[in-house]
């Protein structure tokens, strides 16, 4: 049996509703030992006082979102985004974040080159390492789900997001999503090829029907996914971290997070 | 330099304004040579009416749209959909169409039981391949897109679709419709492995943004799908078929079949 391990709020959950400074306190109140921020809250309430606020409150930092989107359309796009990369891992480490969550980022406006976008991801990731090494802040590769390819993410599979670990080595992780990967045909094997990767869990849930590409994700338990059956996958693997909720969904923006961490954490409890 | 093949219309395209026998007589006075029919249409028509019908427009049939989803809660449900397939045979026998198009079938009712699913699909097709093989009909196999995975189809990518071909081997094949593959990081890997074994080829377009998850496909050019590369890659694996243009659009289903058309066969020359 596994253990759906401690729990994190990730902001973006409540983002509609509540400031850095709510989630801090919240998360406090609620008894959720685990926080991962936005880059845009982080900013919003500063980066050192928000980094004093959550070591006060005697909270965690799973991960800081999000770095990555390399593709652009010319080489100034490209090396302004490197340059944001730069400052993410920065703040990271300045917040105590295990590791930066980097996603694909999607096509170019305009493009059809989808080899050339994953090579940009690629490149981008050669150009961040070293200072993401320096600072000791991991890289999590997180595959997106395949539907948000065109325009959020080319990295959309957890087999290509391993190719690069074993390309990288060293400071690059995988942030593994249920919501992203559980349709997959080829998971149980490539989560055995994880194994010693995994540095973030995140979990939701796949709603029947889904009304939304991006923004109907669902409280876990009230969609399809067997997230104690990815978890074990996950511990098999050697993972034993923390069970992170992110929630991009209208349906739960709308709701008061009073009432929504109290549940997350019913959730956690009995469906992760 | 590939070229697009000969052109299909698929009549789920124009489903909410024309019957099979428009579809018919509207392929042969635009100059369409090939179609592909839904079940359901050819039940409205008629069966041996709709072989006649076709076979006096001098159309030829690609394939037959559709079967599969074996799926099921129970014994009794799964029994059911083996005969459905199994009058899907027959039905494309006299239609002399080339091939069944197969889909996989969503996670039955309440079910979060992905493997089981996918063994429920796999039973299936062994259960109806000697039907298909003394047919002379081809069981295309066709994965939809990931997002279909809880609802739609648990044949969700062409490496799956290509293991289930080569265990079952004569009587198998793929249906590849460049929607629901284009994403995919192994694709060109995959389509090498094709070799022989594509049995249909569809097109459409990946829309930025994309509205729905199954009713928003775009035509062909208006999206970020590069149609010519993939249809490069079957070539290269050997096939020289039709093109079929399978789009499932509430806005061109709203659109006069008599000005979509047209358009159809310019995107067929232009984008495909």
């Amino acid at each position: 049996m596994s253990a759906p391990g401690p729990l994190v709020l990730n902001t973006v959950t409540v983002r509609d509703r509540w400031t850095l400074a709510q989630c801090i306190e919240g998360c406090a109140r609620h008894g959720i030992p685990g926080i991962s921020p936005w880059r845009d809250k982080v900013a919003e309430l500063g980066l050192t006082v928000a980094a004093r606020q959550i070591r006060d409150a005697g909270l965690f930092v799973s991960g800081l979102c999000r770095g990555g989107m390399f593709p652009a359309a010319d080489a100034a796009g490209r090396a302004a985004a490197i340059e944001e990369n730069r400052r993410a891992i920065e703040e990271a480490q300045v917040l105590g974040a295990q590791c930066v969550v980097i996603i694909g980022g999607g096509l170019p406006p305009g493009s059809k080159d989808l080899a050339g976008a994953r090579a940009m991801l690629h490149d981008g990731i050669a150009a961040i390492l070293p200072e993401a090494r320096a600072a000791g802040v991991t890289l999590a590769l997180e595959p997106l789900h395949p539907m948000t390819c065109a325009d959020r993410s080319v990295l959309s599979t957890l087999a290509q997001a391993l190719d690069l670990c074993e390309e990288f080595g060293a400071g690059t992780g995988i942030a593994l999503d249920v919501y992203h990967v559980w349709w997959d045909p080829d998971l149980p094997r490539q989560m055995a090829r994880a194994s010693g990767r995994i540095a973030a869990f995140h979990v939701c849930d796949w709603l029947v029907p889904t009304t939304d590409l991006v923004f109907d994700r669902g409280m876990m338990g009230d969609g399809v996914i067997d997230i104690p059956g990815i978890r074990a996958m996950a511990e098999a693997a050697g993972f034993t971290g923390p069970c992170e909720v992110e929630l991009l969904s209208r349906r739960w923006w709308a709701e008061d997070p009073e009432t929504v961490l109290p549940l997350i954490k019913r959730r956690h409890a009995e469906a992760c």
